[in-house]
């Protein structure tokens, strides 16, 4: 028996796409107006999804209040008001795209979950960049 | 072949996370002010997804107006305006969290959504308490 | 020279609409659903609009994360998780619906805003019970 | 490795739901106001998931400027301010009913995101007709 | 001492941009795909707006109820599934822009207000055509 | 007789409060997280209103495919993808607050507007830098 909990939390944050081993001209063939050597910024929203078997007693795959505070200490303190490409460690060398952001959320995230219980899993990893630009990653 | 049509309706309801085995002091220490004695609510949206093959005479996995009347008679009925402990007979000595609240709906459902379309399976139950909580639930 | 700022908090609340001048029968006919005597609740979203000229040095009307702290101690943490007609000193006595709520909000916010700024005066309460309902309210 | 990518855009469109083969008096009983001779429409959410590895050099599953034009060209240009009973080639001859549409939809852009990168697949179209009624394909 | 409650219905309808006294050649120029001879068509969100002052023994300005029935039974269902140009009777030589289709719905339901409260005026009319392009008109 | 017609575009932008006349420390003190040096970032969201005559041939107040250009070329192509403190001509000097670039904003379109149409004039300018925090100006 499984069901799926959601939490949904955001951060604001600048990037710039810019890959360091290429040209300028490269990278602007590529990324144009997102390579904008003084960045730009967006509303990310971050949905984390777990999985598992509500416990009896509570009613809960795991107490949303608990999960809540685990994402924002150990994602949103770190993504908060920052940039990508110059402030977080966990991007540190990795192109700043939505993509393999939301993976490095998941490395964070996944062995963290079933120590709020045991009986719930991470699931998948939901990032908008905007509202229509989103990514969702499920592990390897 | 499949398609997934899902369909949303809303609805508003009290409710409280009280655990009636525990102390009063367990209650808080684990529900916070959810555990609130004189009840707090929500503005739920449900969204029920079934799974089929569309009908070639009329393009339609199920026909939504019957499916909005399903569920409006089989569900929203029950619990619109209600108060999910007190009022809601498939509810009744169950903590009202938005998990188990999906799994009762997705027991009322299953058995009718073949009834629709003989084309239909009920796939997904979605059940949001807030913008930012929300449940899945795809059966056992 | 007028510039309008607004920040929009929510909160979870129950609430029933009923009279207890008019018989149970009346009340029913009055508020139908609404008059549940088990209660009902909804996600509220408050929007508080204030009014005034940009400070120079911070480029401000008011600090927003000021009037985020203001609305959050003087009123969300006084509905969110509560029973509008039980829980809520303001209320007492008034008939719990939007439009008497949202003027309650006013007359808690309206002297505290000059005091974030003297270039601010509250300008608007827009208070949400429903994506489609919704009330605003400017002062008499 | 995986991870899913999307894309939203949308287009406004007019159709109804009427089979040529039925009788009128079928046709209404059928589809109700759906069928209203003279057309209705809708702003429909188109929304394009492919699935993929991101390429280490740009982090990109694809390119999401090459994936918006690749939808705009090759789908919303013949969907955006047309009739899809009279205007759209890809749907003359079917039901205009949205799973229908969703499934069209697929048919044109599998073959085409394998061209904008060999790491990409087709993964998913949604398609919403109104924030309350929306489709999901994932292909045969 | 007055309160603004707000009211959010839809329809959802086809309309084209047309001027009868133009060449066709004209129309395309000013209209461009809007004038697409087969119609086209939106999700139209309409806000009704009334201002009043609270009831004192049921905290409303109008009862939302009798505000919903009344919007409905006035202008949603005259425009619901429909076709603009054609089926509905007080657009009838008339431009089917969003601004004429708001300033007739007005006419509509200023005169009906009062008859639900005598505390109460209508206010102002939000129609959406789109979620990116909308009206408001608050009379003459 | 006035209507108002509203438009809405969005542009995503990094920018960071930070008054030069002030150290390090006062900056810090006085808009926290908000004055990292290395930026921060938004997805904004701009409305344009203009009021006026709908023009009896069209029935507009303006062409929205005109006012969309209008905004995007005079506004949108100069904040998208840009560094409100580095890259945007008339923010230079200011702070980057959303109030002061609202009020800009407003002194480049106010004189354009009457060009798109002499029955139209710039009535208010509303800009989100997240959904819950925003700013409305009317001009002086």
């Amino acid at each position: 028996m499984a069901i799926y909990l959601s939490r949904k939390e955001h951060f604001n944050a600048a990037h710039k796409l810019y890959n360091p081993n290429w040209s300028e001209q490269k990278n602007v063939e590529m990324f144009g107006p997102c390579a904008n050597a003084n960045w730009h910024g967006h509303n990310f929203e971050l949905i984390v999804t777990v999985k598992g078997e509500p416990d009896p007693d509570t009613g809960f795959v795991v107490d949303l209040k608990k999960l809540s505070t685990l994402i924002r200490s150990k994602v949103i303190s770190k993504l908060d008001h920052k940039n990508l490409n110059l402030d977080v460690d966990f991007m540190s060398g990795k192109m700043a795209s939505t993509e393999l952001l939301a993976m490095e959320i998941w490395k964070i995230l996944a062995p963290e979950i079933p120590l709020l219980s045991s009986y719930a899993r991470l699931y998948k990893i939901t990032l908008y960049e905007t509202p229509r630009n989103f990514v969702e990653y499920l592990g390897e």
